[in-house]
């Protein structure tokens, strides 16, 4: 069986569960053969994980514009793409990633407010034609998956945001999740063993090869 | 004298004397009774001069895209703006830049190659209504330019780029001189002092207060 390789991503909100989903997901497809490319964002190459850094922590009491922190995560995004993505894609590696584009949309677009408008002329540079096969967004009460966040550690600059920030930025997610293609929303209120059940039925239904890769080949 | 106050803005490629053109600016205002705040570009807050180190570095021998170049060099100018041109201003404070929007103009558009389709939407999201009251474009034949930069020290990854990067980038600037309002060309090919009395005779005839800072003050 051929396939061409796939692009799949993992999105949501902080303590929506993204990193279990993103280990579950490795193991369903290393079960079928296929080892993906793991990447998260912003980072995966050393000036997008310096910039990672960048809009994460508050430095010298300096106020960072949404503007500035837009333009940064498209930065980020654009050598992630150029340097890791499409050369994966193009030579065969499917690739799964820990927030992609729609993260920017929901926090820079939902959560700050900033406009279709301002955000879609970055998109058409950064990405192209990439576009996400298959997009899992796992859908949070904030107020849920900042207690979950908060439990793990201290907070970056923009998981101290308010409450209401994450509820518009969520409210952004399910409203691209509503409208756009090849996009699934996986319940992430429940417990990790219902997620990964959603997800494995978003897997198998999802024709990630033009076929399915519902059943494992083995 | 009630003055608003103005933006001065000096530009031109590596070797062009633009130091040199700055402490000249300088001078010439603090005899007229104005002190400028003074900015470089890339740079002048925390985050922006962190930028400009990025984009001026080669780490890791990672390939910067040309997007990205242009993605920071406009994220540390909304910094900027925002943080210290705009506060000035608005405070009545003049401010004097060594370089500004024009660089990314001359450097990404025209040596990079990347269009005005691509670069317009960041200009409107990072300038807004910002214009500068007076650009002095220090004109210099990119051999003698790069031939004074090398005899300064090492040359930063931009500055290493083929001298037809550097005549690309100086027949934007050219272009963008000769269509533009509030642009004047200084021949820096000449000495030191014959480019200071060009730019003495620009500022002198540039009517930047409505009437004229021809005479000093005193």
């Amino acid at each position: 069986m051929t396939q061409a390789a796939k692009f799949i991503v993992v999105e949501g909100l902080e303590g929506a569960g993204k990193s279990t989903a993103m280990a579950h997901i490795t193991s369903w497809l290393i079960q079928r053969g296929i080892t993906p490319v793991c990447t998260r964002e912003p980072g995966g190459t050393p000036l997008a994980e310096t910039l990672r850094d960048l809009v994460k922590q508050v430095r010298d009491n300096e106020q960072v514009a949404p503007e500035t922190e837009l333009l940064l995560m498209y930065a980020a995004r654009m050598q992630l793409i150029t340097n890791v993505i499409k050369p994966a894609l193009t030579a065969g590696h499917w690739v799964l990633a820990d927030r992609h584009d729609m993260s920017s949309r929901a926090y820079q677009g939902g959560g700050r407010g900033l406009s279709d408008a301002l955000i879609n002329p970055l998109r058409a540079m950064v990405l192209g034609t990439l576009q996400a096969d298959l997009t899992l967004y796992l859908d949070i009460d904030p107020a849920i998956g900042l207690e979950r966040a908060r439990s793990r550690g201290a907070l970056d600059r923009i998981e101290q945001e308010q409450l209401a920030f994450f509820q518009r930025t969520r409210a952004k997610y399910l409203h691209i999740a509503a409208t756009e293609a090849n996009i699934v929303v996986i319940d992430a209120n429940q417990s990790i063993l219902q997620v990964q059940q959603q997800i494995t039925a978003a897997l198998e239904s999802a024709a990630l090869d033009g076929c399915t890769l519902g059943k494992a080949q083995a």
